[in-house]
């Protein structure tokens, strides 16, 4: 059983991408149990204020200190946490390693910081991992947890049927993009499928699908600037 | 007013994430209009059936060629789309380039995996562009589409408020790591802020942001390989 605590001051944009797919069969197997908590609920000056202007001057507000100390400490209190998961722009950024390696943990924090940061003594205080998703600025953290948590979770056995047992996706295997695919109708609107998936011959299946992995990964690396 | 169109065998999971936030606020304003249209609405045979196993063998369910057609071609005819988007493993990883970019346009097509794959030949026929979100392997291409339209979506002028303007975010300014932010109380659990944001001399605080910045980019890109 693997526990996911994640911690927003947007909770509600979690509730129907934790409803799908497979976050959603993982918790009804029993498999994961995931909670979200509301840093609003533990604000408690009278307004309710999670955020304030930045010292120093500039634009947009701050995640104030308080709240997140009092969540994390008392989710601390509960139970041991294997990693407590920053979402940050400076951190490495994600990758199937992270995903493979954090798939064997028991219990996974996750921080969300939303508007223009979170003040940053909570991060120095409590981050045992600091976690970028990508280049690029989002409002929140939030899709990036639900990306980690979706990576996560489909890795941990029981979670996937046999059907979709994952060893041939691309980045399974290290940095491999997989062969394409088809399927039913061999024609459709003029359109065929490459003729050696349709012959039966398993050795030249084999050999087609190696081949094509390895014309997309070249082509992939050369258009991310991927060393070889 | 951008339109942005999502197509998906798992439209529910995009219930909370387009009701959240600034996506939620820029539809409120009337700044962007989303769609979600369900892949099963298109499939016309008596099972409803978007899936098929994959010629050639292998694990996985691949999503039949006819749903996509008909849905993409339907949305094609009755508008022009500046850019038919497939999220894919082998694609140019997203980066803050391609969300400015694509936040000067007005009709985006965005078209998320799930399952083991699509059947290629719909990408072949309709992409214009594809992009993934980085190296590891998700269930679907709906937490990609959202992180997207996040990325994309808060660079539109009139969604973000005069406060949280994002001139100084990180990666705004090409690849630059923002300096770390801290806000009220001054000091919190014996744990203070850096004396120079509490002084009120700008050029100080103004020299003090670039350094951190510096140092921030620095490590950041030797963290995550990335060349000077």
């Amino acid at each position: 059983m693997m526990r996911i605590d994640i911690i927003s001051a947007t909770p509600d944009l979690f509730e129907s991408p934790l409803k799908s797919s497979i976050i959603k069969r993982s918790q009804t197997k029993g498999i994961t149990e995931i909670h979200v908590h509301n840093l609003r609920d533990y604000a408690y000056d009278k307004h309710r204020m999670i955020d304030d202007k930045p010292f120093g001057g500039g634009a947009g507000m701050v995640l104030k200190p308080e709240p997140f100390f009092e969540v994390i400490s008392k989710l601390k209190s509960e139970r041991t946490y294997d990693a407590v998961i920053f979402t940050v722009p400076h951190g490495k950024i994600f990758s199937q390693e992270d995903a493979n390696r954090l798939s064997l943990k028991n219990n996974l924090l996750f921080v969300a910081g939303h508007y223009k940061d979170i003040d940053d003594r909570v991060r120095e205080y409590f981050a045992t991992e600091e976690i970028s998703i990508g280049n690029f600025v989002l409002t929140g953290g939030e899709l990036p947890v639900l990306l980690m948590a979706d990576a996560i979770i489909r890795l941990i056995p029981g979670v996937l049927n046999d059907s979709e047992s994952a060893l041939d996706d691309s980045f399974q295997d290290g940095m491999r993009i997989a062969a394409p695919s088809y399927t039913r109708p061999a024609e459709y609107n003029g359109l065929g499928v490459p003729p050696v998936l349709l012959a039966g011959n398993h050795q030249e299946v084999k050999k087609w699908k190696e081949m094509q992995s390895e014309i997309m990964t070249a082509k992939w690396k050369k258009l991310n600037n991927i060393p070889e």
